[in-house]
């Protein structure tokens, strides 16, 4: 089956919630086939950066901390968002490693970049991959935030995941990734 | 390092934008240390069931299309919202995928169950592994989607998530860990 797929054309574009916290946008939009739809909303998001943090000891870095849209305590990969006028990703990734578990690395790599829900979000995920990980500083957080980081094997990353305890998408695409990349 | 981490107690909830196709919530809540914060947004977004299906001659099921938030052109599995009032997760997932793709499944088992943005959004996504896959109809699409299907051979799946080709959390996750499932 072979039809082509076309992008939309957006006419015009409004911030319908304008937030510190909370950007909703709503775009007048043009199908290809010429349907126009007068409100489509857009979630305005800032870029994430996430990082799977190997130590020399074959520990992977996690973080578990409660998280209020799901309203559960979860764990993930550390992370968080590319503040504007950040240069890189990848000082987004260095920077919420090391405020939020004290650790750092000289051996980062991209892995892949990533969306998390295309259809609402406006905003990319950047998984990066550290090895030789290591402590160097007591956590950073901000006054909201409370943080437990937790070391676990990387043999037992793998069974973390099928067993629902990391159950997050972003955090699972990237250890399988970290994973894959590390034994291949 | 170990540290008790808590919920978050919400003292008052209200809906700030309130719109057919956007639900967003305003929470005043209150943290552990007391500390309470009057504007925590979260997205109330539907459920969301997501399928990798395989066929019998070993081809998974795939689909391209224009996703609005983000811009682009892209490739997932399958899948789609909970309807309100649907009874089951799967129920969605065998909907989505006669949808989107006309194929269906008597194979359906399902994978696990994770959260896009457990931060910033209520829902929970579904994941589930379809077996013998087979082709009985045309696709039934919404009169605002275009939809192309891929099949694509089971063992050129992870080299498109390497490649970039495949880019979206939910759709990387569900598919190696259906990769693993399949070829443990």
């Amino acid at each position: 089956m072979s039809k082509e797929i076309k992008p939309w054309t957006t006419l015009s574009s409004e911030l319908v919630f304008h937030h510190r916290w909370y950007k909703l946008r709503r775009d007048h939009v043009q199908l290809p086939t010429g349907q126009v739809l007068d409100d489509y909303f857009v979630s305005v998001r800032a870029n994430v950066a996430l990082i799977f943090a190997l130590t020399a000891d074959e520990h992977v870095i996690l973080v578990r901390q409660y998280k209020h849209g799901i309203g559960e305590i979860l764990i993930e990969v550390p992370g968080g968002v590319v503040d504007e006028g950040e240069t890189s990703p990848l000082a987004a990734a260095k920077r919420e490693l090391l405020e939020e578990t004290g650790y750092v690395s000289d051996e980062i790599e991209p892995l892949l970049e990533v969306s998390d829900n295309p259809t609402k979000d406006t905003n990319r995920i950047y998984f990066f991959l550290a090895r030789n990980a290591r402590l160097v500083a007591a956590q950073h957080l901000d006054e909201t935030e409370n943080i437990e980081v937790l070391r676990v094997p990387l043999a037992g990353v793998e069974a973390m995941i099928l067993g629902g305890e990391i159950r997050v998408s972003g955090s699972i695409a990237l250890c399988l990734l970290a994973l894959r990349k590390l034994a291949p």
